[in-house]
């Protein structure tokens, strides 16, 4: 019998769901993020605390992250768009259900890779016309994975990955985001 | 007569506009990410090209970002979570905006700082309840600005930057996204 190993503990994951379902107020999570403005269209966004399971919790480190807009923005490109971080966040939700589906299925995997492209016409953030929309056109994600199954096997646990995706959710379905002033 | 400098080119912005006016498609933009599976459901994304105005593009810098969970989730907490870079992307949009918009209506900024929030049942995600959405239940944005105006000029350029946001209108409505096997 061959052992399995893609680094995720699906039974700690499995025992969560159980201890969860009798415990949904455990389950109600809080990600948070507090961002500055530098100059110009560069700013920071700083992440370390969440709340979950019912108390504050933090990551293991504070990471802060730099956004820009490239020079043909007529800015100077101090780091990747903001729009591009969706990217980023898109396609680790999607790689790590990845690997968590196929631990569950017993499936090794040997390498995953993915690209992930998103046409936007930037029309509409610059308002030449109001009948273009501000962000995505649409969005294509396109995975390279290299493991121990079939074709049949390995596109169904990128089906099953995208069907438990908190990111793919939250673009291809509306949230409702409120933005004040304190 | 003061000089509003809040680092934006909004005249280049305004050139922009008028230009793509006449040429729609040099307005059309990729956005481009190439992701990776480290281990377990950490994962690195990198972002270098893109695009735009008829051409390959690309930032002054390749950037490399490291996605994984915490060890609530039984991971290691190499970097922040997937979803968490969309608050990163909200955040970071949100406040380009604001400066170009200040920009625009001659207010000089001295301080942009806001928290966002992004509250998120993780039944959803660990397949506890399906009427449970895999992505947040809402996002909450909150803005604290020191500028040259009053505090409704600063709501008026909060509300105007939420209105041309890529990643408001990302996250708020809708993005067709498909996700394929090569």
């Amino acid at each position: 019998m061959t052992t399995v190993d893609n680094g995720v503990n699906v039974q700690a994951l499995l025992d969560a769901r159980e201890v969860l379902r009798g415990a949904p107020e455990a389950a109600q999570f809080t990600w948070k993020a507090s961002a500055k403005w530098e100059n110009g269209v560069h700013s920071t966004a700083t992440i370390k605390n969440f709340f979950g399971l019912g108390a504050e919790q933090s990551h293991k480190s504070e990471t802060t992250f730099t956004a820009d807009h490239p020079e043909v923005f007529a800015a100077e490109d101090h780091g990747i768009t903001p729009i591009e971080y969706l990217l980023v966040g898109l396609a680790s939700c999607l790689t790590a259900g990845v690997a968590s589906v196929a631990q569950n299925r017993g499936i090794q995997l040997r390498s995953v890779e993915s690209t992930v492209e998103g046409n936007h016409d930037i029309r509409g953030i610059l308002g030449v016309d109001s009948d273009v929309r501000n962000g995505f056109n649409d969005v294509k994600v396109t995975f390279n994975i290299d493991a121990d199954a079939s074709k049949e096997e390995i596109e169904a646990l990128v089906a099953q990955s995208q069907k438990r995706s908190a990111v793919y959710d939250a673009l291809t379905n509306p949230t409702s985001v409120t933005v004040e002033v304190a």
